[in-house]
């Protein structure tokens, strides 16, 4: 390979490939150690048997690995089919507890959300593989507006959202554990939501003739600067 | 003062509450000008006008400052009580939204998760200030039982867990801003879920006969295994 390819597009197989593989994969078994706090460049390079310069050079920092191994993993959960919306919402409600329940991808959501408070790169990786990842996992909201299940108008994206938001909520604010109980209530509400019309265009939020139309951003609350 | 008053709950007033307020609203200004990853004991020092050492000696680090934060503005968002849960639901939303309106606080919010990650002394604040500050939200939802809008095996908890996920899943995994149109799905998402019995009782759960029983903790999918 005469020329240095592009960061995690290397040809599959070749030595560039190769020692991805080998940091992703020691990164990942680190995390089922401990948590992303203990990770260091040199416990990788312990593990995955590269040298910590080559690992230095191509990440810079653990944060760098830890992006790269969300882009890596972010695919990694399948995108239902049965037929119904119902059935695909508890589906994927289902793999996304799934992915949650080993350590190692609770380790790597925690990390994430902290490398990206440190580091404005990992920042745009975080962000650019969610954002990629809902658009794919939308296929399966409009599978159901196909099937006449919901109306066209609805923001299918929304719907993901709305029930993948419960997950991470649990994980990262309430510091708790996923149940059987969250995948059974965070995919119900999504689906009943999407039915009942929640998710439908801008244009239809006459639902809730008292919302207020002020903008939130750059909107402090009289409460907050009191306490500042 | 001849004891030590235990951690955050010195009398109003005293020495011990006038350094916290200082060194706490220093750490607000310092993140209203910066994220968390740019935060040091240093500058809180310099900032506050509270002598390093002493800094040190009561957080420790700055995590322990940042949950300590936390726990001081957990309560700054007020409960509606409007008198319908609908209107309640949109102007919780609304809070919501203008408390992440601030460089400020939307930092907090990213530097808590950040430092939970780090010090499990964190995670157990975070834990704890959300805990406390949903449970006191849930008379938002116990009025609406009583007025006959939701019945009472309603999970009052998780139609608040519902409300709140997609602003935290906004900020912290889709690395995105917080509008109008996000405090507007959240609260009628949340509303119709509610209202369509998503929230009932685990015995109440045939609604969807599909559901998988299979515990979800401890269960790593074969995808996962294979990418490991």
């Amino acid at each position: 390979m005469t020329e240095r390819p592009p960061h995690g597009s290397a040809r599959p197989g070749g030595r560039t490939a190769r020692t991805r593989t080998a940091v992703l994969t020691a990164a990942l078994d680190e995390l089922d150690v401990a948590g992303f706090g203990a990770l260091t460049l040199d416990k990788l390079a312990v593990r995955s048997g590269v040298h910590v310069s080559t690992i230095r050079r191509r990440w810079r920092t653990v944060e760098g690995v830890i992006g790269d191994l969300l882009a890596q993993q972010s695919t990694t959960i399948p995108t239902p089919d049965s037929g119904g919306l119902r059935q695909d919402l508890h589906e994927l409600a289902s793999a996304i507890a799934d992915f949650h329940a080993t350590p190692r991808n609770r380790n790597l959501i925690e990390g994430i959300a902290a490398a990206a408070a440190h580091d404005p790169r990992v920042a745009d990786i975080v962000r650019g593989a969610f954002t990629a990842r809902t658009e794919h996992v939308t296929q399966l909201v409009q599978r159901a507006v196909a099937r006449g299940e919901l109306t066209a108008d609805t923001d299918a994206k929304e719907v993901i959202a709305a029930l993948s938001a419960p997950f991470y909520y649990r994980i990262l604010i309430l510091r708790g554990t996923v149940d059987a109980r969250l995948v059974h209530t965070s995919a119900e509400a999504a689906y009943l939501a999407a039915r009942a019309g929640a998710f439908g265009p801008p244009e239809t939020e006459t639902s809730c003739r008292t919302r207020k139309d002020t903008p939130h951003e750059g909107a402090p609350t009289a409460v907050l600067r009191a306490h500042a």
